[in-house]
């Protein structure tokens, strides 16, 4: 590598885990720092000043900030296995996607340290934008872009295999359920079994484990 | 042209507004047709069946949604005056600006419709915002990205600009001041200087007006 590339974070983060997956996908090496953001740590700071987060993502000395801008940022810098298409218009499809994932994946990560009405209404939106997806988004094709896997795909595979691991720890009944979403169940299926997304899926048990014990330290155990 | 360009929509949207000034700033023909999309027209549902929502942009046959997506598409299209940076650095940034906006900016519009509790809570997430552009958006320089106005300008300009009205509209105090904000004033006003934008702007009065009846049908007179 011709600069250092660094990624602290932590492996349960599922935005830490879209970097990860285009940095894979790409075969680009890099090093992973296993540290705990939780506690805002004065190099969070310094980072990511306005949002405190991760992931950040450093090369040499520029540091880029927000999963889906580090996602993109890669693949611009290192364009083997290409994540955006080339025409502007299949660009701006897969741009449509991901800022939908974005945008109302936020639902999901509401449900996770909530109860009652608060985690009902998370609930509703995520199945909203479940259907949304399943309608307007897939359509019979592999991926969101076609045959090969994209910058769509890694913003949506965050969200679905956190949604896997949320409904579990939560416990209250299963969202993403196969009978009312057989596009997106058949998507994710063709998602987990590209060989370098299978070997960087976390531990789903070590994962259910982690977040059932936050949330139970959050909001009590049921 | 080579193909059609169509912009329906209404002048009040600060949303419309980001994609009429990219289209200015590069010279580019279009044609926009003035339309009352209140009513969640027919022609709305096609163009744009996931959101419902204005701008859509229509290119021959190929239709574009969301406000900042359009402005890149239109960047990638129609190269000349370009909007986006070359350097992929460059570019993470000014992209990291403009998710600021559209994440962040929310707030602003939620001032519009409430009152009480709601009122200041969206104030106050206002200022918030206005604070972080302030403390680490724009710095010495006279644009986000140095000396040129770019994509960030144009997703904070209808920001700012839709603050100026809201705050008026309202009625409830001013937010946007000078004192507080000096290097955000110094922006808007280099970015309104800017011909292309000084001629794109809607007049102010009549936004006002607009507004403030709005605001009266949904949560009546103070």
């Amino acid at each position: 590598m011709d600069e250092q590339l660094k990624l602290p974070g932590g492996l349960y983060s599922p935005f830490v885990r879209r970097v990860i997956w285009a940095l894979k996908l790409k075969a680009i090496p890099y090093e992973f720092i296993e540290e705990d953001f939780a506690n805002k740590s004065p190099l969070l700071l310094k980072y990511n000043p306005v949002h405190k987060k991760i992931p950040v993502f450093l090369h040499g000395d520029k540091t880029v900030c927000e999963s889906m801008i580090i996602v993109e940022y890669i693949d611009e810098v290192w364009p083997q296995n290409p994540l955006l298409p080339n025409d502007p218009y299949e660009r701006a499809l897969a741009r449509f996607w991901v800022k939908f994932a974005e945008d109302k994946g936020t639902a999901l990560w509401r449900m996770f340290p909530s109860r009652g009405e608060e985690l009902e209404k998370a609930k509703k939106e995520t199945l909203e934008m479940l259907q949304t997806v399943e309608e307007h988004g897939i359509g019979e094709k592999k991926f969101f872009g076609g045959e090969s896997i994209g910058i769509a795909d890694i913003a949506f595979g965050s969200v679905v295999h956190g949604l896997e691991v949320i409904e579990e720890a939560v416990g209250e009944g299963a969202i993403f359920e196969a009978h009312r979403f057989p596009r997106l169940h058949a998507w994710i299926k063709n998602f987990k079994q590209v060989p370098v997304i299978k070997e960087n899926l976390p531990e789903r048990d070590w994962m259910v484990t982690l977040f059932k014990n936050r949330r139970e330290a959050l909001v009590g155990s049921a």
